[in-house]
């Protein structure tokens, strides 16, 4: 337990420190394919407003996030698994029985969401990697929230299971409303957002944006009839 | 007619181009009573975005201006007549029967509309003066509409009129959707705009401006129900 605390104190003062001077959204989207947008500016440090093909978006920061975050975790996890991030030094964390039976159990599947996990003698696991641009988050609080919700009879995961646990890791990767971001890194997010297949909802059914186009604008000002 | 025209390029050089340079809105909001509000952006060319006691607000800088020019104007003209832009060199124009009868019973009234009209022989007529601020619009053609709307058999100006021909005044003189302006002359704009008794509507009955409330936004983004 001692161990288990030095250890977690040292990685909130070397990963954490780390991982907030990453940036937010990994860039995904090439130079040439980047749509071409206008950032307008943000209101109520949260939503930002672009223009876009002839149309004003409003944008969600948190619901785009974690739309993004949604698409990135769920095709990494369909291909090699979610990309890790490894803890230096690694977390140590004490698990009950039911969650030991569900590691045990889920090993496999937990690597594949970037959960690298190793038993460390009794309760004792060592968490050596975690999901990819999980943010500053306390890792240990998120996975226990993790394997708490997965059912240790269960055997093996359903696709609404996953995409169950892909929305929540996005959701909790994601930046949040009235967390500041730079223009920057607004202007990846929403590069990364317009790319996407579907970008109007995030996978709990908000809306990540919403169009408001020339053509509305005008009649809601009765230019045009 | 030949000096007539060379009056006409004298003041197309020089007039206009001191016009132009001057400010697009008198301001006449004093620094302490400047409403707090954060000027966002400008999307289509003509709409402006801004963040103002926990409200975004879309405006159009047209409607906007007309309003803004509307309570200006009118004010004026109800106190010592609408303030005088003199030309220098004057313009003169040539009037037909009918308009040059109309000049003549409401030489009075034209004044407190900001124009000082004298006969300059026959029917030629030169303008001394136009109404403050009426950017580098052709100032004949503009007395001429004006005088066109005026009927010569009614004596007296009703206040329909009056505030019909103000209205006309106002939108002429208004900076129109996709023309360039500052973001200092936004600022001015808005300023003006914010704080007259009804800001919502112009004169011609249009919005000049809809307001999107942060709660109204929640729920949109359903962040709340």
């Amino acid at each position: 337990e001692d161990l288990s605390n030095k250890l977690r104190e040292e990685f909130k003062e070397n990963v954490i420190k780390d991982a907030v001077q990453e940036s937010l959204i990994s860039p995904n989207v090439r130079a040439d394919d980047k749509p071409d947008f206008r950032i307008v500016g943000q209101v109520f440090d949260t939503y930002w407003i672009i223009e876009y093909k002839n149309s004003m978006y409003i944008i969600d920061q948190h619901a785009a996030h974690e739309k993004v975050n949604y698409e990135k975790y769920l095709k990494q996890f369909k291909e090699n698994g979610v990309d890790k991030q490894y803890l230096n030094p690694p977390v140590v964390i004490s698990l009950n029985g039911q969650a030991e039976a569900v590691v045990n159990e889920y090993k496999d599947n937990l690597d594949k969401f970037g959960y690298e996990i190793e038993n460390f003698g009794d309760k004792e696991y060592i968490i050596r990697s975690v999901p990819y641009n999980l943010l500053n988050l306390d890792y240990a609080d998120v996975l226990q929230e993790f394997i708490g919700k997965l059912d240790s009879n269960m055997g093996s995961l359903t696709n609404d299971t996953i995409n169950d646990r892909i929305a929540t890791m996005s959701c909790k990767a994601a930046i949040k409303g009235n967390m500041a971001i730079s223009e920057r890194e607004a202007n990846e997010l929403v590069s990364t957002l317009l790319t996407l297949d579907d970008p109007f909802n995030c996978p709990h059914g908000r809306p990540t944006m919403i169009e408001i186009s020339k053509k509305d604008m005008e009649r809601k000002f009765k230019r045009i009839v």
